[in-house]
């Protein structure tokens, strides 16, 4: 590892803009943004993938090698990327930071605690709600409705017993309701973190947080309670952006880390600011694949922090696409050329729905040890079919020079004379039936949309409240283009049921709950954290 | 503010043992110990105080303004200091780091999150719930028995609806049953870190910890459940003392800060024995008033740690020497010399009860604006009359130059060449009963110990599992010798009713409970948090 110094310095920021946290981490001060905001930005790539599969498809590791492997090639380049959650870190996930010769570091701290940026959510999160339980208690002059308290509490752990609980038994205890914990990640909080612009923004987006609704049905904002200076004290470090390296010493921005389904699963709007002032290229990533991660990309980060990314690629691997060919998980080692052809289906869709942003697509296909090279073959003549760009990406196994052709591929499509113009999706003014429609439509492909009640009835608040102007964030399963997990390849005709409709005012959109999110992930049998080992040296093993 | 850096040289640490948190903070890197180890030690004082009033005594603000004032007369000392809570922080009792010209900075950065450590602790702390619970969930291998799970979740935060609820409700949520929150402060593995000597026996005494019971009613530890190379790995940078500076740059190491009823309530052995390597005089603080802090202090901390303090200092004032004296808080600005001179008794109680560990005394009178010179004289007297050293200490208004006479006093009794030989107050081989037993009516005056039936069975489980050797930590109202928060001065003759005892076994000790002990706290109708404000460049108002 370089110093954090010397990496800035390479990246051309200067010392006095770093605020160290040890030799190998620091926070970006406000005043490097003055030094560099005058400057033009560079080219904003966004990493995405197919839809998930078991078999994991490498979206940060190519965002990672990628990134290396345009410095390998000349260009400048900056990787923008989330900050792992402890709690999926200790459970099931492991890290998340790369793997083999494309991975962040120093690995251990990143996934740990890091800078503390979500510790600082958790603080500024449960602060509001032991206030709303104090407010009621202490005599409830807002006239508070305790059965209509929206804002939970968050912990960043998986703890499945804290999901649903009940508060304030005892004596004196305060409110008794029914309550629960999401993990931090899923705190409206994180959304904020990575939604605002500055300070200022960041304390008028907390301000407008809905809390829940008072006996008159009207609705309660953070701002009401008190609390918002003190939250915006709470994240006045979380909201500086993070500068760490790859293991070959590109400048990584690692900020903000919603959550992919009921927020929007992008890296902070700050970091990538200052990561398109420092680079040529940023490569960025988004949450799930590119039916939920690159359209709220497009459609919320982009929009509301005015960017335009140039280029988008498509993460695809032979072994998720047998998957979505129907291969089941225990199968994918074996060839399955049938199950493959099916499975292209839906990166095909992917493609298809990326033009539909005005955004051009390179397919990186991701190599595994054992990918028979006949396979790739296909899915390299189904791209060449679609005229759309691809190259075998072996950034886990060789770091960035295993991501040059991929690299070369991109610098290509990005000096392409014929650009096309971004624009989001769906226009603001729609109404929020109306984006939720075509979204469904154009994008998942489905034939219609069926409220629930519940979600009837948050639709009559959003039309009393005059919300239509908000975006839209939809909760929907990672694995399928419908609400049904199982439903595989490229599905169409379905209707797609919406269970809820909540408010994230302060993030500034609507969240479109279809099927059943868990926003508290529970610990598997065997949690990753029982692999962790450390030495008396503090030298850990078994996190990543 | 000088640059921690330049902190650190002066205090003869070389920069490749700072790992810093910006420019202003840093946790000192374990090298630094191999480098000072064999150094001999500096000598140990503790700033403790009579039993608190709600006129505030100064015990921090004289900590810090004694070392600022032994600096300024030539001696070249190190502060070691608890970290504060963010709880109390944002709810009652605002910043906890000194006032007026004797404080530590940056002080809202080590008000607010300062290096991440108590949010570790509560990281490592809700590992462990959750496993325990996952556990449960998975199939109870262990055969827990869930309604003996003493383990329960932390949060720094005052939330008292958190106290007393109900978790794992709702189908596939994990066990359902009664549990709570309490305050991370309070959490057994704040104790341990504070007490533990490096990595390796921190990990020791995280595996001891007992967290609940079978259904065969035999105890339960940490090991059992496979998390504790895991918390220990989330407590790797939290192990690491933490550097700041005072107003006028003297060092001062602050880390841990476990609570002063259920646990031990002093800053970290770590970073007491770096301290003791770095200055000649080691100035530390313990919570409460002497009977609890102090005790503490000497028969655990020092007892574990092999520490020997060289003197005392017992922080007075009037104002709380006649709310000692039976004055209610509205009248202490006024003259009362009857109420003085009562009060009296309590001050010296507590140098009476200070000798007993064979450590001489220095009485400093922490002087408050308003304070009448002849009731000042009257506690000189006193202190005179029990031939007792004592000087009047102005470190609030004037910083280290209004603590010299006090400093003076100090280092007089430090080079006093009939120096008592210190020793704890009871034997480690005394049973629990005789232990409490011995602090009740040696350092408390009381009559009798009254144990409740659950405090009878807990004594039987002691019993069964052999743990007589456990230090004896007494979680009582720190406003009274006794039991009872109104009986203020010097009573006797009391019963001390023990109403439950519970095992720290990682800490080593049985907390032994009287009286109504919160361990959770609640927000005030007007929580501190709604004082703060943040501008747009991030500066704060109101915190402390």
């Amino acid at each position: 590892m370089k110093l954090i110094t010397e990496v800035a310095s390479e990246a051309g920021i200067d010392e006095r803009h770093l605020e160290l946290y040890g030799k190998y981490k620091s926070k970006l001060s406000p005043s490097l943004w003055e030094d560099i905001k005058a400057k033009p930005d560079g080219k904003l790539v966004l990493v995405t993938a197919i839809n998930p599969t078991p078999a994991g498809e490498g979206k940060t590791l190519t965002t990672i090698g990628l990134a290396q492997a345009l410095n390998a090639a000349g260009v400048r380049t900056v990787a923008a990327l989330r900050e792992p959650s402890l709690g999926p870190c200790l459970g099931m996930k492991g890290g998340a930071t790369g793997g083999g010769k494309s991975q962040i570091v120093p690995a251990d701290d990143i996934n740990l605690h890091f800078t503390g940026d979500i510790h600082a959510v958790t603080s500024a999160h449960n602060l509001l709600s032991a206030m709303i339980d104090n407010h009621i208690f202490q005599g409830n002059e807002l006239d508070l409705n305790p059965q209509r308290i929206v804002w939970k509490r968050v912990m960043d752990m998986n703890d499945r017993s804290l999901r649903s609980i009940v508060t304030g038994l005892g004596d004196g205890n305060g409110p008794v309701r029914e309550s629960g914990f999401q993990i931090t990640t899923a705190s409206e909080i994180m959304a904020v973190l990575c939604l605002c612009s500055d300070l200022s923004d960041l304390k008028k987006r907390l301000g407008r947080m809905l809390i829940g609704y008072d006996q008159q049905g009207q609705p309660v904002t953070a701002k009401a309670l008190g609390a918002v200076e003190a939250m915006t004290a709470l994240l006045k470090e979380a909201v500086k952006p993070n500068l760490v390296q790859t293991l070959e010493g590109t400048p990584v921005i690692v900020h903000g880390g919603p959550f992919a389904n009921i927020a929007h699963g992008c890296s902070s709007i700050i970091g990538t600011r200052y990561a398109l002032k420092l680079g040529e290229v940023v490569v960025t990533e988004a949450g799930f694949g590119a039916d939920l991660g690159a359209e709220k990309f497009m459609d919320i980060k982009c929009r509301q922090a005015g960017l335009a990314p140039s280029a988008a690629v498509l993460v695809v691997t032979v072994k998720s696409l047998k998957y979505n060919g129907g291969v089941p998980k225990e199968e994918l080692y074996n060839g399955n050329r049938v199950a493959l052809l099916s499975g292209l289906s839906n990166m095909e869709r992917h493609i298809e729905n990326l033009g539909k942003f005005g955004v051009p697509v390179l397919v990186a296909i991701n190599h595994f040890e054992g990918d028979s090279s006949s396979e790739i073959n296909e899915v390299v003549v189904a791209c060449r079919r679609l005229n759309v760009p691809t190259a075998v990406s072996k950034v886990w196994a060789e770091g960035g020079a295993g991501g040059l052709e991929l690299a070369e591929e991109l610098i290509k499509l990005l000096n392409r004379e014929d650009q096309p113009k971004f624009a989001p999706l769906y226009e603001a003014s729609l109404d929020i039936p109306a984006k939720i429609s075509k979204i469904v439509r154009e994008i998942y492909h489905g034939a219609d949309v069926a409220f629930s009640p519940a979600a009837k009835r948050s639709l009559a608040v959003i039309d009393r409240l005059g919300l239509h102007h908000l975006q839209v964030c939809m909760a929907k399963t990672p694995y399928s283009f419908s609400d049904q997990p199982r439903l595989l390849g490229a599905p169409e005709g379905f209707t797609m049921g919406v269970r809820d409709i909540t408010l994230s005012l302060g993030a500034g959109f609507a969240v479109v709950i279809t099927g059943n999110i868990v926003t508290m992930p529970g610990l598997p049998a065997r949690p990753a954290a029982e692999q962790l080992r450390i030495d008396d040296e503090g030298q850990l093993q078994g996190l990543v």
